[in-house]
């Protein structure tokens, strides 16, 4: 069976957002990528958590063709492998439909960054994508997802380190995580949901609350990413 | 004892919704229908969810007279039968107090469709119906209350389709949610709890927040239930 | 031992409401009262939930004075002893500072009777003393609470009967809920707490939603209080 | 091994604010001091509360300076060692990043005393620091964060006693909590939560609701602090 180790973390990031209470039902997945291999471990689809084993993880390469596995991939398979095409730094990315992080998204506004929680993970608000046109919901659907969040990250006038600031709010649905590991990817699911939480709390208790300076921003990106680190040498949920 | 499958069914049904914290007390009850012979097995009033086997599960007729069961009906049968009734696509009815779809009936609004989680099982806007005249409180109160559910769906001017909007709440009570199975009202009833939440979020957030397009609602509609798909062929649970 | 059937009614309803969740730490306390002996059992202060047990619970007549006990009673006492004095068809009273109903009571406001939720346990608003004055907080503080109550239902302007509304909120402070029995009382003050977090909810939806009308408040009142029905014959708990 | 009996105490302050849902991951830490020795125990970084032991715990002089342990201090040392120097009354201290603290911190405001339970800890409105500015968060960043803290209370106009308000949250950051011992803080830090999250819906109620009246404040303070009490002689948590 190929891909032992990634199969087991990809199945323990799926797992671990379930824990923390990101996933009603089946409403997630998580996948992970071999880049040397070229090739993407990712959650089967409508399978219970309960049952899930490594061995139920389905393998496909770059473009989404099936490579091993016996049930289907998770159907938001195109939104997984384009990230990966498009950010070659990423080694996963976890969807959920969080509901604090799913409500900014459903009123299409993106995460301010409020405070040192949000500073500690994400260099800058998290984007929200523009809601997806007519055509694009109608043609490759998921495909399309991933190109808006693309579209967010590279546009020209504000490009975005997708290691920086590792998610992106789809508008009118959700969240997409990511990070160099499985691990890392729902560790900072988990902490964006928070961070959700706390500012839909902030604005509701002050309209216009301001963001952290850009000097705060700064310190706590540098202490993981600046030119005596390592990027990305420990993982965040090792830092504090 | 008559259909002991639905019955299991339905005390399955009733239990799930205990279990994902939609039922305070007993503020809750669910019920099924086999149309073949006519019959309708609901949840007895006043026992604990504790001690409900499959033997105390009420048996009715469509026009709710007792056919088997030592116990009382739910004080709500009522409402059950006529939708039953009125609804012949429907195979199960469940009614909760599930706080935050609650809120949007006493607040006298319909849930709105903000985003994908929405729209994979509401086509639409879930609704809410007119409050109750103090003659049809006065009168055949739980009668009433079915009636005004139907009156909402089958009101010419905007007829809704009930198994692509399984769900309606009634103005200053709660919600009625439904589904071709006990499993199937049951999932919809706790996905109703999950987008309300939301709901209520997305409009904190945002006051004039956006619905999802006609197109988005078009897609994840035909995704089950388009020409190439039977309709309900697979229960939404095992859609992702 | 005096009173063991009433010491264990009243542990019971003091252990009630903090597997519901209504009760941080020591933050509550729950009594019940003989009315052929005059007595009331209450629990003590400052032990433990986990350690309480019926020979813990203090005995004083209804005026407060030590009969039975080596512990403190709790030092809400001089509220919970003047509510059985003024209201004689009480047997119990539950104190918390339960989340959604004391943020009403930091607000000043009443718990409007927005749904049939509320209104199968309250026949109108939950009410709100007027704030303590400073001559109250000066003096016999904890028994000036109990005025404040008294004073509120009992105000000629607009009596209400402490069995059709048995809740009030003490403005700046928490509620006091009573009942016919101790589990009635922890009964009413857990559905008191989730009508509040449905209340505060809705408002938030609809700053000026209705409340529901006296035909809804009848309905439910008289299917507990009518002609036909006699007073309290079952427990709310038991009703649905 | 030095001071293993405080050890054990800011060890289980740890453990306290972890259960009661103040910690996301490893956002929190706690620690005490030895007045005598002169020396502070505090928690590790990095270490999962799993897996944390008294012995793991960190000792160093008031200075910050490493006297014992194998492993390297919280990030938030400076700020501990800062308070302890500056406030001689307290003897330990927990900071969280507990959500609803934290998004008042977000929004820039103080936690209102807008009741009871709020003035039985908390005498008068729970503080916010000054944003740090540029120069403070790019230079001794953590130690800058204790000086923020210290100025709000020693402001000249307006005094705080740090018994009298344990607490204070850093602007765009979260609370730091303190007490006499370990349990204390923990303690204080559990209802510090408790009573923000009752302030945010109380807002939310009424924007602008009025705080308790200074009788009641000092009713409640003078209880634990006035003449005929020996300050601090019960903890908070044995008080009710």
């Amino acid at each position: 069976m190929l891909l032992q180790k990634l199969r087991e973390e990809v199945l323990e990031a799926n797992l671990e957002v379930v824990r923390r209470g990101l996933v009603l039902y089946t409403f997630g997945n998580a996948s992970g990528v071999d880049r040397e291999q070229g090739l993407v471990v990712i959650k089967p689809s409508g399978v219970d958590y309960d049952e899930l084993r490594p061995e139920h993880m389905v393998v496909t390469d770059l473009n989404g063709k099936l490579v091993e596995g016996d049930l289907r991939p998770s159907s938001d398979l195109d939104t997984h492998t384009l990230l990966y095409r498009e950010f070659p730094e990423i080694g996963a990315v976890v969807h959920t439909h969080s509901e604090y992080a799913t409500s900014f998204a459903q009123a299409g506004l993106p995460i301010p960054a409020f405070g040192t929680t949000h500073a500690d993970y994400f260099y800058g608000p998290v984007p929200v994508t523009e809601p997806l046109t007519d055509e694009a919901i109608g043609g490759r659907y998921v495909h399309e997802t991933g190109l808006a969040i693309i579209a967010r990250f590279k546009n020209t006038d504000e490009y975005i380190d997708p290691l920086a600031v590792p998610a992106c709010l789809v508008a009118g649905h959700a969240p997409f995580v990511w990070g160099r590991t499985p691990h890392d990817a729902a560790h900072n699911a988990v902490v964006l949901e928070a961070v959700a939480r706390m500012a839909y709390r902030t604005v509701s208790l002050k309209a216009n609350a301001d963001e952290v300076s850009q000097a705060l921003l700064d310190r706590h990106y540098f202490r993981k990413h600046g030119a005596n680190a390592t990027y990305g040498q420990a993982s965040p949920a090792g830092k504090r």
